[in-house]
C-alpha cells in the first residue's frame, strides 16, 4: 500500500489488517515515530472535524503538522494542486492528507507524487478513512463481518462514505442494503434497496448518512419532521431494532432530521465512539504507509529524545 | 474546581491559590505534564491576543494544541456548540478553552461536558483569566489586596473584564470604585461611581478598560480627543496619581483614547507586564484543573522523553 | 547581525557565512535548540509557501510556532504593528518573522523591537530569505560567485527578490544583468539591461521572476503565449543555454508564461531544489540570530528531554 486513496481496490486481507491495527492502537496505543516527520494537511474544502481528527492522529504518532487551507478558487488562480503537493514534498513533508471537492482528483494526484497520500474525501467519490473508522466500530462490536446485515440509510447519491463502505463491507463478507428516498438513490450501485422499516428491523448495523445541505441547495426537500418520519430513525423505529443492533452516523448529526434528537447518545448509538475510533484508524493508516513493511515498531521505542533536526 | 468559567463564585482562598501559583510560575516556571494532553481552543469570536496567550501557556505546559475557529453563523447552520465540544472530547481533548459571543453560554456548556472548560470570554459576561492576570499584576506590586483602592475606568456596561474584576477584588478585600461616562454605567453593579479625577488621585490601581468599538456601533460618541480629555488618562492626570500607583489596561490599547499615547510605556504602566502575566495565569488555571489535587508536580519532572502516544 | 531584514547592508563575509551554514544544514542537519523558544510568524499578507517553509524551519530547530494572520485593514482598525509585535514579545516570543505589504515597514519595526526580526517580504522592498536560498542554490552548483554571470529576468520593477538578489550577487562578485520588457524596468537600479536571447546564451544562471498578477491589475498585458514568446524561457531558448547553466524561479510558477510548462522539471531546473534550500536557509538565519555568537551548538546536543517550561 503506497497511498491510501480508496477502499474499493483493497483486498479483504489488507482491510482486515488495517482494522486490526486500528483496534490495537485504540486499546494499547503505539509508540510515536522515532524521527521527526512532517504531515501536510491540504484541505481544499472546509472540514473541521476530519482535519482535527487527523491532527490528533498525527501528533499521537509524533508527527509535525503543516496546515494548509485554501478554497479552490484561489488555488485555481495561483497554481495547480500538483505544484502545491510538489512544494510540500520539496520542503520536507513525508505524507500528504488531501481533501478536495473534485471527484477522483486525489487518486489522480497520487499517481504523480512520490510521498504517500491519504484521501480525506474527494467530491462525491470516496472517504476511505471515514469508512475505516466505521468498519473498526462494527468490528469492535461483532468481531466479524461475515453474516452481518448492514443498512446504509440516507442520501446515497451524494455520499462518498456510502460508496466506500458498501464496497468494503461486501469485500469483508457482510450483506449490504441501501435505504433512501427515490431522489437520492444511486442505481449504478450493485446493492439492493429496502425501506427504512425493513432496514431497522432486519439489520445488525444501521448506518445513517448525513444530509449534506450544502450539496443540494437547488432541491426543495420536505420539512425536517417529515423527513425524519418518512425516512429517518425515529424513537419508534429504534424500538423495533434487533436487541444488539447498533447505530452509526458519520457526524455532524442533523438532530431531528436523520435521527431523533434523543437517540444520538442512546445505548445503541456508537456515534461518539466512531469519532474516537477515527483517531486510531487514521493513526493506523499513516503508520502503515510510513512504516512500509507493516507493524515493525519495536525499535522505535523511547528514541524521541534523540531526535536530530533534518 | 472542575471548570474555570467565572470569578464570581470563587472563594478568597481559591482565588489567592491561583494568584500565588501564577506568581510562582512566572518566577520559576513549572515542569510540563508528563503525558501527552490535548487542549482544544474553541473560539467562536475572533481574538488573536487571548488565543495566542493560551497557545503559549499550553505549549509551556507541554500540551498539544487543537485550533478551532468558527464564526457563530456557520456553527448555527451546522451543529450545536454542545456537539462540537463533545466531538473534541471524543477525539481526545483533555481540556476545552472556549470563547463565545453569547452571555453565559460557556457556563451552561460546562454543566454538560465531562472535561474541564476554561472560559476565555463569554459575551458581556465574564473573562476570568483576564481577571486573574490583572490580580496577579496587582499582587506582584503590593503583595496584598486588603486596603487597596482600585478604580475601574471606562465602558463598564459592555465590559466582561470589569465584572469579573470587581467581584474578585471585593472578595479579596480591596475597595472597588467605578468611573465611567453616564451612558456606559451599569447601575446593577453594587459598586460606587466616582469621577475620573477622584479616581486617579485616590486609587492605588487605575484599571482602564478598552473601548469596544465593535460593541456599540450605533452610538455616536464624542471624538477621541474629547473622550481622553473628559474620561481618559491624560498626562496631567497621570501626574496627580499617588506616587506608587500603577496603571493597568487589558489591551489592545486605543492609544490617545483611553490613555495618552506617551503613557502606554511609562514607569507606572504595567500594560505589557500584564500580557506576560497572562501566560503564567493561564498556565496556573490549566495546571490546577488538570492536576486536580492541586500543586503536585514533583514526579512529573523529566518524564517527557518517555511519552507514549495515547 | 541583530535582525535579518535586508541583504543590501550585509558584507561579503556575512553573506558567505550564511550561505555556508545553510549548505551545511542541508547536508548534515543541525541539533535543535536545547530550550523551548517561540517563533511568532506575523503575516499581514497571504503567503502559504513562504510561511510553510518558515514553519518547517522553526520546527526543525525545535522552536514552537505562533501563527498570526491578519489583513492590514483589521490591524489598522485595531492596533499598530508595533503594539502587535510588542505583544508577542511580552507573551514570550524569542523571534518574529514578519511579512507586510508596506515597503520598509519591517526595517523600521526592527529599530524598535528588542527580539530579532526576520523580514519575510516587505512590499516591493526586499525578501532576503528568498534571496539567501537562491544564493545557496547557486553556491551548491558552482562553489563560487566571482566570474559568474547571472541574468534576472522578468518584472524587475515590482520584484522584491530581484532587488535583494542583485545587490547580494554583486557583493559576492558575480556579474548581474537584468532582462525585462520596457514597462517593467526599474531604471534606478545600477545594473545593465540585456535582451532575453542574450541572457540565456551568455549567463550561467537564468533567474526568472514570477509575474505578480496581483501587483498590476490595472495593466492590460499581452497574452501568456505572447509573453512567453517575447520575454520568457521557451524550449528553444533553453536549448541555447550554456551546457551547465541552471534555471531558477522563486515559485509559484505561472506555467507557460515565464517558462514553458515542460521546462519546470527539466534537467537544468533547480526550482524544487530552491524550495528545499529555503528550509535550510531559514534555519541558518534563525540559528545565527538566536545563537548570536555564531555556530556554537556543540553543547546543545541531546538536551531536549530536559526542557523545562519557561
Amino acid at each position: 500500500m503506497k497511498h491510501f486513496v480508496s477502499m474499493k481496490n483493497l483486498s479483504e486481507h489488507e482491510i482486515l489488517q488495517l482494522i486490526k491495527l486500528s483496534d490495537e492502537i485504540s486499546n494499547t496505543g503505539i509508540p510515536p515515530f522515532s524521527n521527526q516527520l512532517f504531515a501536510a494537511n491540504l484541505f481544499f474544502e472546509p472540514s473541521t472535524r476530519t482535519k482535527m481528527s487527523f491532527v490528533v492522529a498525527e501528533r499521537k504518532l509524533g508527527m509535525e503538522v503543516l496546515d494548509f487551507n485554501s478554497d479552490v478558487s484561489s488555488v485555481k488562480k495561483g497554481e495547480s494542486i500538483y505544484d502545491t503537493a510538489k512544494t510540500f514534498e520539496s520542503i520536507g513533508a513525508s505524507l500528504l492528507v488531501v481533501r478536495h471537492p473534485e471527484d477522483n482528483l486525489v487518486q489522480r494526484l497520487a499517481e504523480h507524487i512520490n510521498i504517500p497520500i491519504v484521501n480525506a474525501g474527494d467530491g462525491t467519490g470516496e472517504h476511505p478513512t471515514q469508512s475505516l473508522l466505521d468498519l473498526v466500530t462494527i468490528y469492535q462490536e461483532y468481531r466479524k463481518f461475515k453474516g452481518l446485515k448492514v443498512a446504509i440509510v440516507g442520501d446515497i447519491k451524494h455520499s462518498r462514505v456510502a460508496r466506500s463502505n458498501a464496497y468494503a463491507l461486501t469485500t469483508l463478507g457482510a450483506e449490504v442494503y441501501l435505504s433512501s428516498m427515490p431522489e437520492w438513490q444511486d442505481n449504478n450501485l450493485p446493492f439492493p434497496y429496502i425501506g427504512i422499516d425493513e432496514a431497522v428491523e432486519q439489520c445488525d448495523v444501521v448506518m445513517l448518512l448525513r444530509i449534506q445541505h450544502e450539496r443540494h441547495q437547488n432541491h426543495t426537500i420536505m420539512s425536517a419532521d417529515q423527513y425524519l418520519e418518512n425516512y429517518g430513525l425515529t424513537k419508534d423505529r429504534e424500538n423495533r431494532m434487533k436487541s444488539d443492533a447498533i447505530i452509526l452516523h458519520p457526524a455532524p448529526v442533523n438532530r431531528g432530521v436523520e435521527i431523533d434528537d434523543s437517540l444520538v447518545e442512546c445505548g445503541r448509538s456508537r456515534i461518539f465512539k466512531q469519532m474516537t475510533n477515527g483517531v486510531s484508524a487514521r493513526m493506523a493508516v499513516m503508520y502503515q504507509l510510513l512504516e512500509k513493511g507493516g507493524i515493525t515498531h519495536a525499535n522505535n521505542f523511547n528514541k524521541r529524545s534523540a531526535v536530530i533536526s533534518r
